[in-house]
């Protein structure tokens, strides 16, 4: 059995659907100069067994992907089909121009549902030169999933006035990982699937109210970072609040656990910081764990 | 008659769908450490008779709201129903939450029926607390038509636990603007239509390949300042051709001429103004007009 491997994960963005500052507030959180109180939209980078997959592809994705500086990307693995989530896949096409491949994009088939409806333009049969090119692959839930490089993917090869042509895939290269996806729900009532997903020793949740059963924290069992999102301390209808994801994170046990996806209802991060237990911190843009 | 009000417009973004510098790209221009260089995606914000406007809402709408110090914004006119003017309409979200009223959005028929599709949850019966709140308001191309202040818009009530309520508006002042819109096409077949937008001195048009009709010309005359999109010199299936760009110019005649919605094919800012005749300039993020 292959040792296992250690993953690094960069948060690309660490705030809630509107971000931090919000537009057109001026709370104290929103006005302060902490460079880490400025949240662009959760989404995260993962470096894993040679391969490099960012988690969620929201508003921000261009800014995130130039930011962290990513000219190589092999897939994008959805949580869920919240626009916070989802509205900047679009700019997959700089992928794939730059690596002449389509983008590999793993998700739940309810998500899939809603990118066709929501990039409709993307899936046609006769698309207009230069939209997104992406294969989509289905999740089971319940049970751990290969990604694959994009090395051996078809090629896209560009003609001026017409567009990508379809070209077998050059390389045998199949390198490959093993995501271990946990199963969530956004609501008390089990309204939205939520994935979270485990890379070895690193795992990454948000917008999970609950998870499915007890058999997912087993899927959870030895982790050594873990993550959560949390949008404010009290009661919240679909994120937990702050004793829950304290709990939950108890429960996990990881020797650093990461709070996610915050609101301008949290205090400041240096305040919010000093809030917390031992080993439990508020996530910032451009941490890297693991 | 009302004398002529004089518009302001501010560039909120100049850049083409992929913006510049583009995701993984290490060309000349996207390597340029002059700030002029550096685009977000084609929008601008409009301040007429007393209204704030936006044109367009792209991904990067939060990032220009923020960046322009927004904090009340009346309506946001559509150009088309490309993502790159419209994935940034959940952001309006924000809006509700600070003015208290929905957003007036303004757009041709197939535009609406396109966010109807992308954003389902927006229109839903039974939609999420939160979700946007707005007004779809639906242009005859044909003829001028009127954007009214959200002052006399209904008002939005949150209640915890449920969302918002919808009251009736508490305020009788009904401030109004008369635009033209322009009429032209994203391609030289006629495919998709593209609405430009007057202002009384100002019209503003992006991703128009050519004007649906000579008679547009005449909604034109007069303008003191006029844009119009341009992504690369030579021939291109969708947007005009440098010399096409500046043979509309030429015709339309107006004091100042302004290229937006550029891409990492055209030169360096500096080098490409140096370029262009007299009175013609790249735009660039942040410039104001008017």
């Amino acid at each position: 059995m292959m040792q296992q491997q250690k993953a690094k994960l960069t948060f690309l963005g660490t705030g809630t659907s509107s971000g931090i500052p919000m537009i057109a507030c001026d709370c104290e959180v929103c006005r302060s100069a902490d460079p880490r109180d400025k949240r662009l939209r959760a989404a995260a980078l993962v470096e894993y067994g040679g391969l490099t997959v960012a988690i969620d592809a929201g508003p921000d994705f261009r800014a995130q992907m130039l930011r962290a500086g990513v000219h190589h990307l092999d897939a994008i693995l959805l949580t869920h089909n919240h626009k916070d989530h989802t509205a900047g896949l679009d700019d997959i096409r700089a992928f794939n121009l730059a690596e002449r491949h389509p983008v590999n994009i793993y998700c739940e088939a309810y998500v899939e549902d809603t990118l066709r409806r929501e990039y409709g333009y993307a899936f046609a049969e006769q698309k207009y030169p230069g939209a997104p090119e992406w294969h989509v692959h289905r999740i089971d839930g319940t049970r751990p999933f290969t990604v694959h490089s994009n090395a051996n993917e078809e090629v896209l090869s560009w003609e001026r006035g017409f567009g990508y042509h379809h070209l077998p895939p050059q390389s045998d290269a199949d390198a490959t990982i093993e995501v271990v996806p946990i199963q969530g729900w956004h609501h008390r009532e089990k309204k939205l699937s939520v994935l979270g997903y485990r890379f070895g020793n690193i795992a990454y949740l948000t917008d999970i109210k609950m998870l499915d059963s007890e058999a997912e924290f087993d899927k959870l069992k030895g982790v050594e970072y873990v993550t959560l999102g949390c949008v404010k301390i009290g009661d919240h209808h679909s994120h937990p609040s702050l004793q829950e994801t304290l709990d939950f994170f108890a429960r996990v046990g990881a020797k650093e656990s990461y709070i996610t996806h915050l609101s301008h209802q949290l205090p400041c991060h240096e305040e919010f910081a000093a809030m917390l237990p031992e080993h439990v911190h508020p996530a910032f843009d451009g941490l890297v764990i693991g």
